[in-house]
């Protein structure tokens, strides 16, 4: 007699079966808090990763400009760009974020409601701290970088970030929080928000073997929010909607399971990674061409027939990410599909823009976009005899294309 | 070898999986539109109703105050209320929308983006064409009204109201739109939106039996639309996040199906709820309690022991919706549920606000906010044994509850 609340039952319904969906939304939220060492009502449950990166940014960004009261900006002016007032809500990033990140920013900078500045990677994919700290000023209000790079797996130094923002947070008591979009750590790093020294963290089921196509944002209880939709009062008010249970219910034991597998898969797709890595070189080299792999910072790279994206010790267990430099990756992944192997051109987030990944150019500026980065990643079933697949696939893709190293 | 795209097939990949996901979601996409007699690129996949409704709203206000170049609210201001510039965007709306309606005005008006007027319903839950049609102004840009209330499942006059929106655009030559939630009215009514003459429509699966939890927003090509999330480039640029496919893909199908077995299912759910009511007549007459079902706006409704929530003809056929005026619909709920029986008392997706129901209030301003209003909502598994046993069970709740009417 309750088809018009949900279908499924409705955790804000008062009947015995929105009681039980109530109890299970909660066990659910106090497991993934558990997982990230938070408070049960620090997790915001989400609908994926873009959405919790978009609530963590604009719900900071809308809130300070309320509460620190912000000088109004113009609305209607045209053409200002970067032209923002002095005590506009001021945001810190990189270059590599993902795109609902940096695209979140730029719809913020479109409507005059945030100063944004961006820290250039290094040429290995890392930020660099001082660098960050080097950028905070008095109107900052957010410090956002990504925990793992999603093309090229690079692991960014969350700790060394988040003390840079605490010391200055203390120094000059003011509101500065820090964010993390962890979406690509999940499986293989470290949680603890508290060890991590966070203050928001995004997360997405769609990253997690057996999840629920939800998202989850942790936001300390004291960090200014606000919505950025209007609705009912669930997930603390902070996120209208009814949350989808079933798929809520998925992602929390499936977060549970990555757990509990987690430094078996980060030891075995180690060991699986830099068996890729080391077979990579030995093509190249029976092919005779030259090698540059991990030297990202020669300035002969366009000589080189393989570069290896990203940093190799900061880096993902499962990621492997290259550039053949007079081949372009969407070719490469063409050719790898037709064999069965599905890999990656830069992100698929992104893909359906004609340019070259963002990410690339930001670690070798003058290559060609149309090359971009090759990447394999790997995951709970991915076997050796993958691997060895498709070292050979690429092999022959190689030889295929040999007219292109003519 | 693509792990990190997502652990589904990511429909924005260029490899085989890739492609056969994406092949299969335009595949929804244009089952959907079908449903709706719709262009594919008109549909719009979204979480779920509440950001549906919130992406109509928002969409049609951000992008209308860059285009027509409104003037600059005080962003910083405090205390200016309704004290808006006049030539803010102005939206129309009625006082028994849904929280993702009427809350997402509330944060409009918060943050200085848009005028607001709302026009209350009539006593019997519907909105007379013709106030709006009054209401409508050179600085108005969104007209919205749902298409089915949720709590007491009232059709509003969606065509006519249209057809003032569409006229009064014409006369004056005005960016004026229409939209409507037509989250509640899937299951049984004309979802054309040629027919119906709706700019934007919004849909939630979680209405639709056997559908996935996603939502959709129907938009109309010319409708100036700006996004609320930042991120890629999914849903032709107007919602990023990787697309859910394997609940778009249960949502196309289930709603296809709803419009399979709808004539039969209106027919049959509408002797169900005619016999609902005709037995509730009869328990208050054997009570020997006054009865006055249907005429909400008798002056003396106090008295009366039953009265019928919203219009009996223009009504969805699986609801209803009921006051006992001296006893909190929430106790009725409890009781019910201790008998097997889901009902609800106001809407479970604002329920956890200890207020009434503003729905009921709307339709009896004087009414006690405890009291609000018992729904019992019917679907597609809802027999006949299913009314007589709620009955019985009403009956004994009534009977152990007389000290209430003493």
């Amino acid at each position: 007699m309750d088809y018009a609340a949900s279908i499924s039952p409705n955790s804000s319904s008062i009947h015995e079966f929105g009681l039980l969906a109530k109890k299970k939304l909660e066990q659910a939220r106090r497991d993934v808090a558990g997982v990230l060492s938070a408070r049960s009502e620090e997790i915001i449950f989400t609908s994926g990763g873009t959405e919790s990166n978009n609530l963590a940014i604009q719900g900071v960004v809308l809130a300070s400009q309320m509460q620190k009261n912000f000088a109004a900006l113009p609305a209607s002016g045209r053409g200002h760009g970067q032209n923002f007032s002095a005590s506009a809500p001021h945001i810190i990033t990189t270059n590599i974020e993902h795109p609902s990140v940096l695209d979140t920013y730029k719809l913020l900078e479109k409507r005059k409601l945030a100063e944004i500045s961006i820290v250039p990677v290094e040429s290995n994919g890392l930020v660099d701290p001082k660098k960050i700290r080097k950028m905070l000023k008095k109107n900052t209000v957010l410090v956002s970088v990504m925990y793992v790079n999603n093309e090229i797996g690079t692991i960014q130094p969350i700790k060394a970030i988040a003390q840079e923002v605490r010391h200055y947070r203390k120094e000059n008591t003011l509101n500065i929080f820090f964010h993390t979009d962890a979406v690509q750590a999940v499986n293989y790093l470290d949680l603890n928000v508290e060890k991590l020294g966070v203050d928001m963290l995004s997360l997405s089921g769609s990253k997690i073997e057996g999840a629920g196509r939800i998202g989850v944002l942790f936001k300390k209880n004291y960090v200014p929010f606000s919505n950025i939709f209007g609705g009912g009062d669930q997930e603390m008010g902070l996120r209208p909607g009814t949350e989808n249970l079933p798929e809520i219910l998925k992602f929390s034991s499936a977060l549970i399971e990555t757990q509990k597998i987690k430094d078996k898969e980060v030891k075995r797709l180690t060991k699986l990674r830099d068996y890729f890595f080391a077979s990579l070189l030995k093509i190249f080299s029976r092919y005779d061409l030259p090698l540059r792999g991990g030297s990202l910072a020669d300035k002969k790279f366009q000589e080189a027939a393989l570069l290896i994206n990203g940093d190799l010790e900061n880096r993902l267990p499962n990621n492997i990410n290259i550039t053949l430099p007079r081949i372009p990756s969407d070719l490469l992944v063409i050719e790898l599909s037709a064999r069965g192997i599905m890999a990656s051109s830069k992100s698929a987030c992104k893909s359906s823009r004609a340019e070259g990944s963002y990410v690339i150019e930001a670690l070798r500026p003058k290559s060609n976009p149309e090359i971009g980065g090759l990447r394999f990643s790997m995951g709970r079933n991915t076997k050796k005899s993958d691997i060895a697949y498709t070292i050979k696939s690429l092999t022959q893709i190689l030889q295929k294309l040999k007219k292109w190293y003519d």
